[in-house]
């Protein structure tokens, strides 16, 4: 069994996604972001970095693995579930794995940090980020043109790291408005089962403007 | 042989380092950033984003790899170097390579576009990258306090992608003062002849003010 310390957030729903769509059991130990507990001395022998998600696989040694990408290719390869074994489309989905881990995750979360956390208005720096926000869905757009899914035919968990981001644009004030293609995956996937119980994990344990506020506070100036 | 398109920039520099420290050969393709040349039509068939490195491998019926990330894993897959194959050890690789990819690289990127680049001089915008920074850099000084290198006794891709980005503190204005271990491992990697020689490629084809004074111009408001 593997243990899934988690929150309802982008990062934190990428795991338990790849989970459901895979279809397999988890322990889902959620983690209370506006209690700070994954800054705890508990939590960061597990990830010194202080982030969620982590997971704890109890049927391999107690191995920890946090990164929300790196969870993503282990649960990939333990299952051989998702992440397809031709070296070039594992190539392939590892290349999109990347664009979100690198691109679109943080600047969505910049854009989230200025438009909705920050003590001030800083318009420059909410401009800057929902405007290179908008630049990668025209990538995913352009890509998803060509390919049913990120990798190509199959559906896999550079699905999963883009789409878990990509679905909350409005979160972020950026536009997905034009983009055809990216529209028409967007709402393939919030269709599929795994998808949709994925992002319902955890419940989220208060209210969402206490976390708002919460993380207006904590915001690293 | 594969034709490496890249400049020189910390994602550039783990491509050029990664393959000099591995000892192979390579086609170096030297992109001029500063005439755009990352979006031309050429560049753009070779990866959408329009960012570079992009590996062309000859050998591998001219494939295509983007992502410095996945460039890295590419290479040491290819090569069977500086990527562990026992899984556990290879998984704390993909952690660490993550952590850069997610969190040091798009940290320090942006302290460099608000206090190098940004139109205008946004205080509050420059603290908060350059501190987020600080912090990042303080995890990995934890993680070389009890390991000599990011995934344990050897040398990896995982070390080269942080090495990358964390040799340039002075350039995001973060310090690394008084972070022993962080220093130690700094150290040591700039004494190595493959990251030596990795990081002088390509040549700056022009001044480092010109490039800094068309990054200023580019930088997305």
């Amino acid at each position: 069994m593997i243990d899934v310390y988690t929150s309802p957030t982008p990062n934190g729903h990428k795991v338990t996604v790849a989970l459901d769509e895979m279809g397999e059991d988890y322990n889902l130990i959620p983690v209370d972001l506006s209690k700070n507990e994954q800054k705890t001395p508990e939590f960061l022998r597990m990830n010194p970095n202080g982030r969620i998600p982590v997971i704890v696989d109890r049927d391999n040694d107690d191995f920890v693995v946090f990164e929300s990408g790196a969870i993503l290719i282990y649960l990939g390869e333990k299952f051989g579930k998702l992440y397809p074994s031709d070296p070039k489309t594992r190539s392939v989905v590892q290349q999109w794995l990347m664009f979100q881990m690198g691109g679109l995750g943080p600047m969505m979360g910049q854009a989230n940090v200025f438009y909705r956390y920050f003590p001030e208005k800083i318009q420059p720096a909410i401009d800057r980020y929902q405007h290179e926000t908008r630049r990668l869905f025209e990538v995913l757009d352009h890509r998803l043109s060509e390919a049913r899914y990120l990798a190509g035919d199959e559906f896999t968990i550079a699905d999963i790291a883009n789409w878990t981001w990509a679905r909350t644009h409005k979160w972020s004030g950026a536009s997905v408005e034009g983009l055809e293609h990216l529209n028409r995956w967007l709402d393939e996937l919030a269709e599929r089962p795994g998808c949709q119980s994925g992002i319902s994990k955890p419940e989220r344990i208060q209210d969402p403007d206490k976390m708002v506020s919460h993380a207006q506070k904590m915001v690293t100036r």
